[in-house]
């Protein structure tokens, strides 16, 4: 969309909301800026996306106009969680689930559903669904890590046991299928039923290549599209199927999930070597001393000399690391534009992802998932 | 079915079954012993079943009857349990799927389609669905339990790691998700979520009560039920749902899988106190060792004095074990006639299962599972 079209798009939006709460539509500050960014067009400037409102609003915005649907999905998952008779479950799922995790994979099947228009409520279930299996997968992440935080609290494996985390993730697991069920799509099924064999997949793909550079950005790339962008674009997808889009649509839906996915992951682990991780309950160099070759490493480690690759084959291959190592590691990793270049992939996967809102309908939601995509990216900065 | 409608059917099955090998109907012992028996009926025998042959052909001669089908399923297996990007999923898998399992499980299945003479291939996935289920269970309870052998050799977290033990779970019970979708069923992916949810749910209250005595002998049976049970009754259950079975025929088949799985983990419980454990890889004492209250701990605490509720509270509930304590155990038990009732209550459930099976179809398959109940209560003598 043009700028002069998106100017269009927000008066008409505007007269179409009414009442709904958007900073980018209502209040004459607003009204002005928009005007204002119209005019800064004419003189070159190329889109109104980062200047509509601040973009760390933009992901409160997508969660207040589904926000009814959400309540809805939160009130299944603590049905859902429940057990007649191990008490275990629910306490152990509800750590893990009211922990304050943004429920961003359930937004995009929620999202998806109602930029449709769909009037039904079989995306509640779905959206449940897509948290259970993402609970389900971090609680199984976190005994094969050994994690000991996350989200800064003690993980459940710390404060119960691994076998607990183990059974109660399968619990969840079999909890999701039984919600797919319900809404009597096998087209559903099938979609996430494969994405929960890509993510298995995907996990031990990066357990069996953990301290593995040789793999290069092909294998990196797997990973993450496995265990990050997978389920990303299944919720996604999911939404759209059951809202009745058709099949360029569902596609546009999946494109934006497995880009925004990306973007997200390579955010993620340029966040790891810097940035604002205390802002995320991330410790600096968890992944450096787990010997993660993440995907700066990667291009450090590409443009090395012999000694950067004999570095880098110790702390990552044979995982022997010293004390001084982060900080060697910072110093080759910034001399490589490895965390500027992770960063231009993010950017790039997330033009990658608005680019495929544009066969959609252009609704609120629609366009609150574009500004999500800028929210994701700009966490790296 | 009354002794001489089964005389008659033996004669009329011998007929339909042409050069099929079943040692009850063919060469000319079997066809004199078959005479004996309805001779024998005339004087008051009230079945011919323990006589038909020796219980240990029984699982054998089930096994035959669904040979065809089960190279289907073994190919599916092995086919499904591949991964185009983590070769360590077949490797794990393999160790376990081809270390000479009974498939007893999945042979429910395909004898449950098999009896109401199903001509298409749904069962074949079914089956190798069921399959996969199980190994996934198995994975991550010899992770929950530390196992170190299973079947008599080491198991897949000694021989890779517990991290790969779960995730490979995680995969095949996403395949097996993928497998039943192909069916297009969702009465069968309604019964085996259901089943994966109480199997954990069993898991999990088997784990935060495995050191408990105050339960009883009705948490116990709930376990069991769960971790056991469950999944022998959704196996015959959808064997008959895919194949077009009344409701009274699928509610007898599950039945009958109820029963013989409650049976089934009886006699498991009795054998790890004495018995054929060599025989099974299994070592006597392990369930001991562990401090689970299995059904014969329960009747000897029961019955105990105040010196054995003692022993028992401390042995079990605080888990402090000495190198006697074993012996003691036994000798308690045994004077509590704890194996004795165990394997009552195991022959109890064995009728019910033969029970069940009056309603349905009386065909070789069908008399063949009434004999694997003999089999499986025979186990313990």
């Amino acid at each position: 969309m043009d700028v002069q079209n998106e100017a269009v798009y927000i008066l008409s939006a505007k007269q179409r909301l009414g009442e709904t709460k958007h900073c980018w539509i209502i209040g004459f500050e607003k009204l002005f800026h928009a005007i204002a960014t119209l005019l800064g067009a004419v003189l070159g400037a190329k889109t109104l996306t980062q200047d509509r409102c601040d973009l760390s609003d933009a992901f409160t915005r997508l969660s207040e106009l589904v926000a009814p649907e959400m309540e809805a999905v939160n009130q299944a998952i603590r049905q859902r969680m429940q057990s007649e008779h191990a008490p275990r479950i629910p306490e152990l799922s509800a750590h893990l689930i009211e922990a304050g995790g943004k429920r961003l994979r359930p937004i995009l099947t929620l999202a998806a559903a109602n930029m449709f228009g769909y009037q039904g409520d079989h995306q509640i279930r779905l959206a449940a669904a897509v948290e259970f299996i993402h609970t389900a997968t971090l609680l199984h992440d976190d005994v094969v890590d050994e994690s000991a935080k996350r989200r800064g609290r003690p993980t459940a494996n710390i404060l119960w046991d691994n076998q607990s985390s183990v059974l109660v993730g399968d619990y969840l697991f079999s909890r999701s299928f039984q919600l797919m069920v319900e809404t009597g799509s096998l087209r559903v099924l099938d979609i996430l039923a494969n994405a929960s064999a890509v993510i298995a997949e995907g996990e031990v793909l990066q357990l069996s290549s953990q301290n593995d550079l040789s793999g290069g950005e092909d294998r990196y790339f797997q990973v993450i599209r496995g265990k990050t962008a997978e389920l990303f674009s299944a919720a996604a997808e999911v939404g759209g199927v059951i809202a009745g889009a058709t099949d360029a649509e569902v596609k546009a839906l999946r494109a934006y999930g497995d880009a925004l996915g990306i973007a997200f992951q390579l955010v993620d682990d340029v966040l790891d070597y810097g940035g604002a991780s205390a802002a995320m309950g991330k410790d600096v160099g968890d992944d450096f001393r787990e010997g993660k070759a993440t995907l700066p490493v990667l291009i450090a480690y590409a443009k090395a000399d012999e000694a950067g690759r004999v570095f880098w084959e110790r702390v990552i291959e044979d995982h022997e690391q010293e004390d001084a190592d982060l900080e060697e590691a910072l110093s080759l990793i910034d001399a490589a534009d490895g965390l500027e270049e992770t960063k231009a992939r993010a950017r790039q996967y997330g033009q990658d992802a608005k680019d495929a809102l544009a066969v959609l309908p252009q609704t609120p939601v629609t366009h609150a998932l574009g500004d999500v995509v800028d929210f994701v990216i700009s966490r790296a900065y």
